[in-house]
């Protein structure tokens, strides 16, 4: 049967290079390519305690409907743990709990975008987010970073040349994909010229809690007095992506749209899961286990670095991310990482291209590494062939 | 701060009756108003044991992320025993797993609607599939229904009227709001006049399963030669909503599109629920539980239906539904069951005003019930009080 789909369908097309990495979850292969946190590190003992407990307690509501806005103790946690942690102020009435962060993201570009408007956002910036925002169909305006994030400079130019853009999107911390972090100074400055333009800031932060060299930077949203920003928070990294739980803190008023349209995407996220958080929040410290991770990860960041240091030819150059998944690889202009990791592939190991991740296109001399998600030993051994087949080049 | 959003947020609107009904949940109100299966039934002992072999046999493949499509012997599942049950033969191929039914909706709405564009539905249909819809801005062209359902003369003259209508939407079995069902000749008919103008059906099934007489019917989609019907399901209503585990069942082709937008919604549905569910189902037989529950709301239903012709007066009728969750009343036009709610609500009993059911507006002048939800005692009760409030206008 053909079907005559919407427009915007022609935007969204199953990408090859998702086909190409599926083939990366055969177990033979050493992946760099997803955003995976370690397994190993899940607290699958508590979980076991506390889906017991959530069961026995309050077995009947948290199998039943529950509220779209999310579970309010949960709400609460997310409020006073995890917003204040970053430096925002705010209690259950400024979440909504959502199906992981990817699905504020949508909501987002729900809210925001008709047709042609336009999306200001880093220049790389999140896969996921590009595809969220292009079922919205806007256009997108790419601002390049330094070391330092978003070049202010920059954004102002691209801000004073698209003064009905929508929003601003930006990943502050160790960014997906580069990892660079965008300084504080800096973010304070995005707050100023947002309201001076009056473009909300849509600020996605997954993996600011992940910070492998002191204490976590202040959010974006913790400069905003006047509700122009919007974070964009969840436990993927921090807890367990399986329960898909992420939240959208925001002032009343623009969080009342995002309740509105959860309503009508999906009524409300999983009760069951909601409870889980909540109880094991509740019992446990989230920062100990935090601690945990970021011991692993830190680890595995230096070694990866390390061997990349050693194995990959001089003319490879990548980012040193002081927190988070990802570092960012620079091939001399003119090579192609698409074409590399077909390569790459048959020596079984396996990254992202990152052509995807500029929603305008070109840069195919990128790539995006992940060290979370592999054993230390996988690391050396992944980057060693990589690095064979980046010298044969 | 005052945003520019987008103009399909001007459709979105929070209703007023949806903030009326948030007093519906008082514990002192016997609510007839959501469709909400009844907690008592919830299978919670077998889930804590569930959970318990998810967490310890696959705990780290519960917590982490999954495929986009969804576990996959919890599709072989759903293929083998639930749509085979509704006559259809499918394999986990044809399977997505969605965040609940809604989420089906939603992407439904994603994937073929551009503004203007035009759905055919039942008049009335289901308020949340409306709302769905509306944020990708279409006409609704609303067919008649007689107690057989969809009036195929009416829907006929729809489609001809409109045959560039992107598709019929339709809940054959024990519709929600009226209970009504669809005949099986007009389902055999329907899927004929679907090809004949090359108009996609959206069959959503929520409730086929819970018939209180004679067997499950066989689904629009058992007599899909060519693919033109997708299907819609769901476990919230024969197992447990909290874990909100919905599916699209559709030939690959259009199945591949509902993939790509869940993407870009939000990754994938939870995975240690979808494991949970698979491993119930292949330890119990959902069909026993089935079974119980049906066995509930029958006498619920009768209940119900009895206590209304005693109480109602004679100028209010209601439909006599042979499964699901709902009863439909029509009071003489020109009352308002919404400023009757208002009433009702003093006296601590509530319902669902029929107005919002009509997408295009008007039809003030009914109601709907629930029996799923509340006890005996309080069908009785609550019944009463209706009754006592409808015979003083």
């Amino acid at each position: 049967m053909e079907f005559r789909l919407a427009k915007r369908m022609s935007n969204l097309k199953a990408s090859e290079i998702r086909e190409l990495l599926k083939l990366a979850e055969m177990p033979e292969i050493i992946s760099f390519a997803g955003g995976m946190p370690a397994p190993e590190l899940f607290p699958i003992k508590e979980m076991e305690l506390v889906t017991k407990k959530v069961l026995e307690d309050q077995g009947k509501l948290a199998l039943q409907y529950g509220p779209t806005e999310g579970y309010r103790p949960l709400r609460k946690i997310i409020a006073e743990q995890r917003m204040k942690k970053s430096g925002v102020n705010a209690d259950e009435n400024n979440i909504l709990v959502t199906s992981g962060s990817q699905q504020g993201l949508d909501f987002t570009g729900r809210i925001f975008l008709d047709k042609d408007d336009i999306v200001i956002c880093e220049s790389p910036s999140y896969l996921g987010a590009i595809n969220a925002f292009k079922a919205y169909e806007p256009k997108f305006v790419e601002v390049p970073m330094d070391d330092n994030g978003m070049i202010i400079e920059e954004l102002e130019k691209a801000l004073s040349e698209n003064p009905t853009a929508k929003f601003i999107y930006t990943i502050p911390d160790f960014q997906n994909p580069t990892g660079k972090t965008l300084s504080v100074d800096r973010r304070k400055r995005m707050v100023e010229l947002a309201e001076k333009y009056n473009i909300p800031i849509i600020e996605d932060n997954p993996y600011g809690e992940l910070i492998y060299e002191g204490d976590v930077l202040p959010s974006i949203k913790s400069f905003d007095k006047n509700g122009i920003v919007v974070y964009l928070g969840t436990f993927s990294k921090t807890f367990c992506p399986g329960l898909r739980i992420g939240w959208v803190c925001a002032d009343k008023e623009i969080l009342s749209k995002y309740i509105i349209v959860k309503q009508g995407a999906d009524l409300q996220t999983n009760s069951m899961s909601q409870r889980e958080a909540a109880i094991f929040m509740e019992n446990y410290n989230l920062n100990d286990h935090i601690n945990k991770i970021k011991e692993v990860y830190k680890k595995r960041r230096d070694l990866m670095l390390e061997t990349m240091k050693q194995e990959f030819p001089e003319n490879c150059t990548f980012t040193y991310p002081k927190g988070g998944l990802f570092t960012w690889v620079t091939l001399p202009e003119g090579l192609d990482a698409a074409k590399i990791l077909e390569i790459c592939l048959k020596e079984n190991v396996a990254f992202v291209p990152g052509g995807s991740f500029f929603p305008n296109g070109g840069h195919s001399n990128h790539f995006r590494l992940n060290f979370s998600n592999m054993t230390e030993e996988k690391i050396v051994e992944g980057i060693k062939r990589l690095g064979k087949v980046l010298r044969s080049l």
